[in-house]
């Protein structure tokens, strides 16, 4: 897609669904955008300049900034990226994630909240420690999100005793709800950030959202880590950050160092996406200060495409939108696309979440996930 | 772009700046988009399938519905469309556009409020004729838009007096203001209306629009008059209907048969913008009532691309999207983009249109215009 004339460039490491997002949302800003993915990426169909296999080192000279759509890259070129002080957010914010135990020791060393939990170098020590805990939760500390690489203690059929490497043991957090909180950083330093959401996740997997938490306090609390957490990180651009609500107390489940499923309830209903909000804020054009005009969520697509007649009846309900992520083969759990959905009231939202969750996926959503 | 896999396609006559906002707006619905244009014009770039020169018949039979984004095309692909039945809208509303006395005669002779008129069959007999007001502006029948190919009584110096072909002779609307209405109807013959807008012209071009307007009769009177002009005219999809107000009473200056640019302000604070409202429309999606979240306008970038420095002074006011037309050459009068922006009530738009204004013309809009 012909984009600005402008010379500043954005370089996008990975060409997914966030990608695409990032550019679409974000082609009105005097910018251009370089890409660094597959061939068939959604994201490249529409870069200004495309880049992929051993382009990376001209991909990164090529770009002004560079970001990721997904911190599972190659880290060769976030670190180039990183020696030329292009990259944003910080390669500190990555490398935390790249093993979940080293997230968990950062975040409890510098005094935020997160739950009870143990590492072990294997998964028969894991399961040792597990012990200690009533419920408990064993993770892998690499590769696994979306719920994937998770033993809960009454699901352990699967478990891979025999597995080296770190594992994570977590007590299992018995929690009133779930909640999350997408928030930025400029590179001048300004922060802001988006109504929290209430969260809904079945199997390590989010369901749906919505922006209806009314506790106050709570979501105070959610602003404020989420700004020592940015300091803490060198972090620039947006963040997601995923809490359990335990007794009016904040859990930090993990964060995400890049745009995030949870806040793309912020494409409509709000006068600037998390994406586009995530380029301002890396490139130093001035950052939108989130509003939410209307309470707004999502519903996930997973595990299926929709039908047209399920389409229309979900636009039929009115201030939706259907975003069909084109991916082509469906497999159980993965995530297809999404519906965004705004209310005249609190209400209303839930209400046609509710509808749009019976239209996709009737009364068997766990066929699907 | 990837584009839906859905049968459903819609095939776009004209590939510039407004179909390509008709795409990238409707990109979420379940449809494709095949493109009938030139090589390089923007929307091409984007289409699912692109046609041009003598493929035009291919792109009709490959297409399921048919419209268009400028009413100044080659007629042959319009009536081809019509005669499969796939047109939309209708292939009267195009051809009375074709000649502007046609829509003139039409508007009069079936009732609706347009202000007096002669028809002459050349310029020295509309000269004649224009004695009989006392201020007048003379038009060319066709060919004119964006203020081309008018005359008004106190600059005449260009006036083409040897010119044959019919004239327009008007008598000069002193109004108080101008509005416009976007209004639509799709096949299944839902009727929908956005809030309608205040409008300033210059020099015959839009320079400003804002929904500020609040007699609320007069709004009536404007939904009232589209919606009979869309059955006069056979009319399925998005109208534009442009008017002057002259003590409280209105009098039609003209329709457009097409998402319009005095429609661009639905792009920000609106449920579904004039683009995507359009193609539900033809297609037979659910259209979305529109609602207009907050007070909404636009300024357009006319004779100048903005500086750097000036799209980040805009984007810094807040709330404000700065869409660029990427147009090559600068001229005089062009319409090379236009800036959205919204405010939390009528003074605080007002004031940003304003300061947009004084960022892109200083105080010499004329020297642009």
């Amino acid at each position: 897609m012909k984009t600005s004339s402008y010379s500043e460039s954005v370089g996008i490491v990975g060409a997914g669904q966030l990608g695409l997002m990032m550019i679409l949302e974000s082609r009105n800003l005097p910018l251009s955008f370089n890409v660094y993915g597959g061939e068939k990426d959604p994201a490249m169909e529409i870069a200004s300049r495309k880049y992929k296999g051993e382009d990376w080192e001209k991909f990164v000279d090529q770009s002004d900034t560079v970001t990721y759509e997904f911190e599972h890259v190659d880290r060769r070129i976030l670190e180039y990226a990183n020696k030329q002080g292009k990259l944003f957010p910080s390669i500190k914010s990555v490398d935390l994630k790249m093993k979940r135990h080293r997230e968990k020791i950062f975040l409890r060393d510098n005094g935020f909240p997160v739950g009870e939990f143990v590492v072990e170098k294997n998964a028969e020590k894991a399961l040792e420690s597990s012990k200690k805990f009533e419920k408990f939760v064993i993770k892998r500390s690499e590769g696994g999100y979306d719920g994937k690489g998770q033993f809960y203690h009454n699901r352990m059929d699967d478990y891979p005793i025999d597995e080296e490497g770190e594992f994570v043991v977590e007590k299992f957090v018995d929690y009133d709800y779930e909640a999350s909180i997408i928030a930025g950083r400029s590179v001048d330093g300004e922060k802001f950030y988006y109504e929290p959401s209430e969260n809904l996740n079945k199997n390590g997997i989010l369901i749906r959202n919505n922006t209806t938490l009314k506790d106050e306090k709570i979501k105070e609390e959610m602003r404020d880590i989420a700004s020592r957490l940015m300091e803490k990180l060198d972090y620039y651009g947006v963040i997601g950050i995923e809490f359990f609500v335990v007794d009016d107390r904040l859990l930090i489940n993990e964060y995400a160092p890049r745009v995030h499923n949870t806040g793309h309830h912020t494409l409509m209903g709000s006068n600037v996406s998390q994406f586009q909000n995530h380029i301002r804020a890396i490139t130093g054009l001035p950052i939108a200060h989130p509003e939410t005009y209307l309470p707004s969520g999502i519903v996930n697509i997973l595990g299926k495409k929709l039908t047209l007649k399920e389409s229309k009846s979900i636009l039929k309900l009115g201030d939706t939108d259907i975003y069909d992520y084109r991916k082509e083969e469906v497999r159980r759990k993965r995530k297809m696309g999404h519906v965004n959905v705004v209310g005249r009231n609190e209400r209303e939202l839930m209400n046609k979440i509710g509808e749009i969750q019976r239209i996709m996926y009737g009364e068997s959503l766990y066929d699907y996930i």
